[in-house]
């Protein structure tokens, strides 16, 4: 499959994409939007344009917004329908490449474009999914042998964070103020966090509302599922550790969540499909699942100083995930908690088995022992004033490119 | 001060009261409402009539909506001021009494209306400021030297709740399925809730929206507060004990909470103002606050199995609360996390020194090993299958009454 758009070969935004995302346009002007190589189309002057008509299902102009929500409710028949409307349209063959009148109304440069939050997060989950990332943490807050807890091959383990504070990638996020208690300390102490922290992860966003009482079983959850984002769950690990015994985390992250601009839908990552790691003990009937539920989706994690060079500090994989999608949707729905359009469900910190596959500097550096040496020679225990974390992600198979950009974030002093 | 419209002095809503609601009028139409006794009262319709047309800053019907939020984003000036333009119209002279056209057309008996989830919930948190709670707790879980944790009296301690499925009283609760390990199994196991509990607790909704950086501080804090409803954590305690290790409360929690229809404004709750326990140690400077920060409100809890009677199962008060709402939110926003209007902050439970004011089951019944004996001599470790759990609440001062009404929920047998 090729385009009539030129694009490189590396690019994330290949015809096999077609992601969706919401751009402010000329400054003033906000639709729902695509992308293809480095050109973002504007959906609803397309979906004016009749292109969109013979989609049954989407009556009105759902692209005129400020969010995707309205879309997304439409549900898989009706989006997967568009995507494949849109990737004809984009085909090499396609009659639009002579259309000028459309390109110059519907086609815009990335750099004339400024990307805006997705979606409305109605609510926000965070897992704690890859059994690296939680093994690390254990052996270095318990020890080696009690590393995993009891419940974890058992539970796809959760929490609810903030879904207020969750931005768009190119947002700044200012240092947080809170509580901490080093450990030399009787009392605890106030100021700026001073172990400032990101989590690599990726998200997946909610198609539909359930009642309270309903459950999504594993081989409905994927038809549940619109598509994915990158997220950096930034954490304030001084403040967290200080706070989170017995109800979890708090302040230690809801001061900032960022995400990617682009949702990468589903039917998007299905060259990347693979296989899970095993589960063993066998975990319980509403968690098993069958087919291939994991994505092979290459992550990498760039710690950027101010004025410096971006230095890549970590290469991961959302393979790795012990729990996968459908497992976490099954596993938060089987209480009857119902879902609504726009949620997002975080993975947990995506960490592979050797040091530079970790995917926070809590890991990286093991807790401040061992520090990050950068290009230019400086070193980080945990991210400074005005670092900017930037993380990436694709799958690559057999040609076939499908990538989600970037997500970033400049840490601002404290105020 | 006296109404023209008649009502008991046991009646919460006085006209001291004026609290807002809103209800679905004659089975169609749906506004904002207020009430006075028995009597409910269309506030849309009487903007409509011109009621409000001196008060500034209310420059469209903001009551013609499906919840309370854009009235209350109006901030304390108008909402205040509304509400004293009603208690004034409300008054014993007041010419409304002989305005027969408006009577008829905005005042409805409270059996002729259907209240609604006063409020959209964008965020909710919930605390864990009831010392005495917190320590039966953790006499129960890890015994009575290490009840209260470290961090207990320096922080109050709290986490993200889900706002889906926060309902409004009279709704069902289905009881909650999912993963349990008895003590004496070696692996979980899944099934029905068989811990099914209640947590008597109180919440505040805030009036405004921050920017990501910015704090409220604890002399700013009561007036970023709307009012306050009764609110009931349904806990399904087997399933929570499995899994809250290490990130908290999850799907023990996110099935269901249920909020009384009416917000109580915390004008309105001015005359019950109390001291707080002492904090010792002292708190840290940002937590610390001015004045009175308590609330005398006097809390009941009702257990009615099946058609029987309502047990009062306990008792107990706001103002035992160790941590206020100034110092919660305070702390929430201290790392500059954003509130959004309509946000919800649950107290946690509210427990007093004696097991008759224990605030849930777990206490009640010292997690399930002293049942409370109902009046036909039912025994209750813990809520069974058509139950209904009815918390009411009011502060009562010198002839002056002020009440939330109740919040009820009954629980209906698991999917």
């Amino acid at each position: 499959m090729k385009s009539f758009v030129n694009y490189d070969s590396t690019s994330d935004f290949s015809i096999h994409n077609i992601p969706f995302g919401v751009a402010v346009f000329n400054q003033e002007y906000i639709a729902c939007c695509t992308r293809i190589g480095d050109q973002v189309i504007d959906l609803a002057t397309l979906y004016d344009y009749g292109f969109f008509d013979e989609i049954e299902g989407i009556d009105e102009n759902v692209f005129e917004a400020y969010t995707l929500n309205e879309f997304i409710e439409l549900g898989k028949p009706v989006t997967t329908a568009v995507r494949l409307k849109i990737q004809a349209i984009l085909g090499e063959d396609s009659k639009l490449a002579e259309d000028h009148k459309t390109l110059e109304e519907c086609f815009f440069s990335i750099d004339q474009v400024k990307m805006m939050m997705p979606v409305h997060v109605p609510n926000y989950t965070d897992f704690y999914s890859s059994i690296e990332h939680a093994t690390n943490v254990g052996k270095m807050f318990r020890g080696e042998e009690n590393a995993l807890l009891p419940n974890w091959k058992h539970i796809p383990v959760g929490y609810h964070g903030r879904a207020s504070s969750i931005v768009v990638s190119g947002t700044d996020i200012i240092r947080p103020k809170g509580q901490m208690k080093p450990a030399d300390l009787d009392a605890p102490i106030f100021g700026p966090c001073k172990q400032l922290d990101f989590e690599l992860e990726m998200a997946f966003i909610v198609n539909q509302h359930t009642e309270m009482g309903e459950s999504i079983s594993t081989s409905q959850a994927e038809d549940a599922i619109f598509g994915m984002v990158l997220f950096n769950d930034w954490s304030a690990r001084d403040i967290q550790s200080w706070e989170y015994v017995p109800l979890g985390p708090f302040l230690g992250k809801n001061f900032g969540s960022s995400v990617s601009p682009w949702v990468v839908t589903l039917e998007a990552l299905e060259p990347f499909r693979t296989t899970s790691p095993t589960q063993e003990p066998k975990v319980l009937d509403y968690l098993q699942f069958e087919g291939n539920k994991n994505f092979d989706i290459h992550l990498e994690v760039y710690l950027q100083p101010e004025n410096g060079d971006q230095n890549l500090i970590s290469e991961s994989n959302y393979k790795f995930m012990y729990w996968n999608m459908a497992q976490q949707l099954a596993h938060h729905t089987i209480n009857g908690c119902n879902v609504e359009v726009g949620d997002m469900y975080a993975s947990g910190t995506i960490s592979g088995s050797n040091r530079k596959s970790f995917g926070s500097m809590l890991e990286l550096s093991w807790r401040g022992t061992n520090p990050l040496t950068l290009k230019k020679g400086e070193e980080r225990k945990f991210i400074e004033d005005n670092d900017t974390i930037i993380m990436k992600g694709f799958g690559e198979k057999e040609g076939i490119r499908v990538g989600f950009g970037e997500v970033s974030g400049k840490i601002l002093p404290a105020n």
